[in-house]
């Protein structure tokens, strides 16, 4: 009965389905965590621990529930939870209890899944960082705006949290602390129930420390159980680096990481794996993306500018401003850009790559004081809407880890999940290849 | 001074832009107005007249506020309002005052539009009517969801409202109450801070009893202030009727509909206006719709469902036992349907045609006890996102009002208000031009 919450989701889940291990224990175990580490790392708002522990009890003693069965989960806290205060990483809804769940919480709920508790996020999921620190070193940051999932995986606290990536909440964090990290196809999973930042670009995923695992949580979070059970490729996929445009800010380490993953990939392309350049339509998606998601927020946080001007960052109140100048014609073009991109992208994963790979982030994580990180790197693949996964592949010079992430074409977060386990299988390091 | 309340939303807003008219009494038209009709058309879940009374005042003594300064509005009750109690429909929300506005009533605030009340929405959007009753005759349904939106507007209590769409649910109702409704584009509206029934199909829009006070209130919605200025088009547009796969479910008085449409079609397209099949790719889109709705709702109300199963009604049960059972891999196979179905569509508004005219709903507006009628007639173009608004302009074997739909291409929503404004004048009857 020791260390139950380094098992992962996947592996506790069988244990659990045999009746070989309780959710009550692995309830405690992960608690103990906590109690151990949550004074350093700082990954949660809220903790139900007399609910978390009333349900355990329940579902020990009661019939197989689903695929979520006994699973400790952590919520961001940009997620509507009817029993633990929902605050959106804002002091203007400290202790608001909402009405009802956030569908994907309702969903995760119902397989089994027990919410153990509300991690930090940004402020309304935006760029001002929360007081979660990274798990590897206490100095810096986990990224954001999933800081507290993202730090809570990686340091055994749950073996599954929840993410939402508007520009690169979910890949950024989940490369700085070191687990892997799911933003599946945008739509996948119901935006329902999350605090709105952007309609066009708010996408939901989960992290875990094993690709199964976040197959396993997405599967609950969308319906779509066919994703609970990822096998390895059984062809060789066509596979290209795309260094994207704004290769000129990658660190040195973010090219040491393509470099593992190159040769990684050619494992199982059993050939070269070359260079891949977007084409032309996807220029300037960085800057677009950029300019839609001020826009909206512009328009999804009015009411808070408005009622509740002076508990919001001056960061934030830049960006609402910032986005409110944004005119609508160049709105309507950046989302015309994005639509001709995407379709062009489509093509391009149906006719002649299957699976690209990319930075997750410029480099490790920075110091607490420089912020959660730039998302530039995935800015552009979250307004493509595709699916996109980082695995961790390297580390930077302070040792922190390094990930890439792997992307696909729309709607293909299945052949992702099983591609990036024959990717993480091929790695040199024999311990990153656990999180296949 | 005499009945403002029969002045259109753009009327309205010129003279309170002159200060020809205030805010105050405009307001007490209208209240005036839900006074003596209220108790027969039951259009309203709760009126905040002392708090719209009060921004009136402000109003009328403060700068100009925007676009909708000092206009009336009805809200649908599936939208957030901070400061009105908002139900869904429900008992289970019986009071319910959410934290924030839905963005979108966010947006129309900000504009200076004064959030008189809520209005009447069947239970959570679907298909369990409301009390509102036709205003042209008590004993017929106004149509659903937005039941109270369409009711109040025909009835001159408001000259806008705001409604949704996932079936039928703004076209339809304006329909059977003769007034203008415009469903945008998907994703035009922000969808946040409206309960959820299936975010692949919900879509904001609004009811006036103008094509330019339509307009107007997306303009607000949206913040796309270009469609609070719409033109009549210059140029002849290639139009077609599109009986579409279900008129077989249609009733003569949508032929008699459709046929004097077709000649108001000739007089703007300065020709003949034959009729128009859509391609293959959209057969079967009215099934598929239903079907994304029903697996949609069965995770979007799980919730619902969970925790407050008596305060369903048993046809929603039913919906969502039937959604429940609809395997994720035929949800997923609609969804693809669609996609091809929308970009076979597009190419076809950029290369073929320019307006399609398609009926609204089967009929006249049925009787109460026949329910809120069938969205068959709408569930296609719902799902393709396409841009669609209801003109009157013919009526039934009751004398109620039928009408029909033009529709046009993602995106070209202000095009397609101008060309609205072009076929209204274009319609025999000179009080059906009224429209424009």
């Amino acid at each position: 009965m020791k260390d139950l919450e380094s098992l992962s989701a996947t592996q506790a889940i069988k244990a659990l389905s045999k009746r070989e291990i309780r959710a009550t224990d692995l309830l405690l175990s992960c608690l103990d965590r906590i109690g151990q580490k949550e004074s350093l790392v700082r990954a949660w708002t809220s903790l139900g621990k007399e609910n978390a522990l009333s349900r355990a009890k329940q579902l020990d003693k009661g019939a197989f529930q689903g695929i979520l069965h006994g699973l400790p989960i952590g919520v961001k806290d940009l997620y509507d939870t009817y029993d633990l205060p929902t605050a959106y990483g804002s002091p203007i809804y400290a202790n608001h209890y909402p009405v009802a769940d956030a569908v994907s919480v309702a969903l995760m709920r119902q397989e089994g899944g027990i919410i153990l508790g509300k991690t930090v996020t940004t402020e309304f999921a935006s760029f001002k960082g929360g007081a979660t620190t990274n798990p590897y070193a206490s100095k810096h940051s986990p990224g954001g705006s999933s800081s507290g999932s993202a730090a809570a995986v990686a340091d055994f606290m749950v073996p599954l949290a929840t993410g939402s990536q508007t520009a690169g909440s979910i890949i950024r964090p989940a490369s700085f602390c070191g687990v892997v990290g799911f933003k599946p196809s945008l739509g996948k999973v119901s935006i329902a129930g999350v605090k709105s930042l952007s309609v066009t670009l708010d996408t939901m995923g989960c992290f875990g420390r094993t690709i199964e695992d976040v197959g396993l949580g997405l599967a609950a979070m969308s319906g779509d159980h066919r994703l609970a059970k990822i096998e390895v490729l059984h062809n060789k996929p066509r596979i290209g680096i795309c260094k994207t445009s704004n290769w000129s800010a990658a660190q040195k380490e973010a090219a040491t990481a393509l470099a593992v993953a190159r040769h990684a990939a050619e494992i199982i392309a059993k050939g070269t794996v070359d260079d891949f350049s977007l084409p032309m339509a996807c220029d300037d998606l960085t800057q677009a993306q950029s300019r839609i998601m001020l826009s909206e927020m512009s328009r999804s946080l009015l009411f808070e500018r408005i009622h509740y001007a002076k508990k919001l960052s001056p960061q934030l109140i830049k960006q609402l401003s910032d986005g409110a100048t944004i005119s609508y014609e160049q709105y309507a073009k950046d989302l015309l850009l994005a639509n001709h991109a995407k379709t062009a992208v489509a093509e391009l994963f149906t006719n002649e790559i299957d699976i690209l790979i990319a930075p997750s982030a410029a480099g490790e994580a920075p110091s607490m004081r420089d912020g959660t990180g730039d998302p530039i790197f995935c800015r552009g693949w979250t307004l493509l809407g595709l699916p996109c996964i980082n695995i961790n592949v390297a580390s930077g010079p302070n040792g922190l880890p390094v990930g890439v992430q792997l992307i696909t074409g729309p709607g293909k977060d299945h052949f992702l999940l099983s591609a990036a386990r024959s990717f993480a299988l091929a790695l040199p390091d024999p311990t990153l290849r656990d999180q296949a």
